[in-house]
């Protein structure tokens, strides 16, 4: 017995694979989609993953720009930094890892990149187009992967009651906003909302982003739900594990495994974002690989 | 029996009678506050909610324009026009009164609005911001105006139940939004996302907007409910009334009336925003006031 597993590696490689053929018509075209990052300061993780964007990048034919800066760098020094990437033609995706060092004001540095090229759907620009229902923005990674992947297994969500836990403006806002844009009953949960499982006992799909480890058991759960775990965390033996409990398994129909799940697609619909942005900014039209 | 009236006019008269002070302290400063509505065509209703607006923004001691242009006008023309006033250091208030005629892409007019001057809170970089959970820039009225009635009736938000009906960009979005910052638990529906009653008969707080004579009857409302009717809408008789059915008082513990709920209070925050725009872009402090 056990839930099926929403596979997030197979289905990131499906995207993968379209966007290198996509890739390689735009360059054949004599456009090389070109994404650059900027790292602030060393810290271990953030080094990982920019690295793994970088790497993921180069895997499907793009180029990639790594911007190194001191932790200590200025909010100034910063902000002119990606302003630089924003004007540069060369570039088609600036992206600013997160978290940046206590000193400096994340939403300045956000608004100081181009909206065009705002890969990570962050600025004021892109959240505004997401927010009022208008699909022509470019849309944040996490829940952009988490609505493919259930088309990837036709699950479907019009109509269904989806409850998204956690409200940030990376995951949990966003993903609720796809979710209605695709006619989802939709629910906003939160640390400040009170027992959840009142309203996660009732869902069709719950989208768990609260960032604590196996936070989210069996008892909130209806049998036969969509369980989409966001969660990546490091057990005391060094496993990853999300914030869903291994135990949903018993009771849900599909669930994402961590690792392998809503990871992997994360990084897709970041280069996913990078060829529309190519695409766009030259009045291209959209593709169905992008 | 009957559920207790949330006075919209007696609020919104409080929220004038601040705002008259304010007005009047900011004219001994030197500033006088300056509302313009653009007005397109001679639809009567656009016609009598815009001499409303204009008429209310002198009571409290505001100086207001409003700019009449044919249904006909160019796009180009009234974008223009639009961005004029956004540019005009004498304004500080600008609003376009919606629908627009259909040749007109209301984004791409709305979009002319400087946002430190949107005082309907439309543009996308506003948007953005409520959306992003930073209450920095200017907030839809009507929403702000439904928030404001709770806080004036002590009603309790945080850690409540509140269900939305409706998804528009205009009342229910920025209500959900609003709503989930204070820290409820936010359920959105709509017209595809399945009955409605399964949610509203848990809710604490109901919003409806959903544009429909009489929609909302007391089979959706759970005992003790707080329910906010936004409709409004002409009978037979010729008699406003609101997506609320008149039973509902049998259920709701506190429920708007239509008339004087909801309307009054849309006025008054528009003002609230105009007085919120003419300090800021001075780049002075909020008062209580505003």
């Amino acid at each position: 017995m056990g839930a099926r597993t929403i596979d997030g590696r197979t289905v990131a490689e499906r995207v993968m694979e379209e966007l290198r053929q996509d890739v390689a018509s735009l360059r054949a075209g004599g456009v090389w989609p070109h994404l650059t990052v900027v790292l602030v300061g060393d810290d271990p993780a953030s080094a990982t993953y920019v690295r793994s964007k970088a790497k993921k990048a180069e895997a499907v034919g793009m180029r990639s720009t790594v911007v190194r800066l001191p932790a200590e760098v200025a909010e100034a020094e910063l902000v002119a930094r990606v302003r630089a990437l924003s004007d540069d033609p060369d570039v088609d995706g600036v992206i600013v890892q997160l978290p940046l060092p206590p000193h400096i004001d994340e939403a300045a540095v956000i608004e100081a990149i181009d909206p065009a090229k705002d890969v990570d759907g962050f600025t004021p620009e892109n959240a505004g187009r997401l927010f009022r229902g208008d699909a022509s923005g470019l849309v944040p990674c996490t829940p952009k992967g988490i609505v493919a992947l259930l088309d990837a297994y036709d699950i479907p969500i019009a109509g269904r009651h989806a409850v998204v836990v956690g409200r940030s403006n990376i995951v949990g806002r966003p993903a609720a906003q796809l979710l209605l844009m695709r006619d989802a009953a939709v629910t906003m949960l939160h640390s400040r909302s009170g027992p959840i499982g009142r309203f996660t006992r009732e869902a069709d799909i719950v989208v768990v982003a609260v960032g604590k480890k196996h936070f989210f058991g069996p008892e909130f759960v209806k049998p036969g739900a969509v369980v989409i775990d966001v969660g990546i965390h490091r057990d005391e033996a060094g496993h990853l594990v999300g914030d869903v409990h291994p135990a949903v398994a018993e009771v849900a129909e599909w669930l994402t495994p961590v690792p392998g799940g809503v990871g992997p697609m994360t990084v897709a619909m970041l280069l996913k974002n990078t060829v529309l942005a190519a695409r766009r900014r030259r009045g291209w039209r959209d593709v169905a690989g992008a």
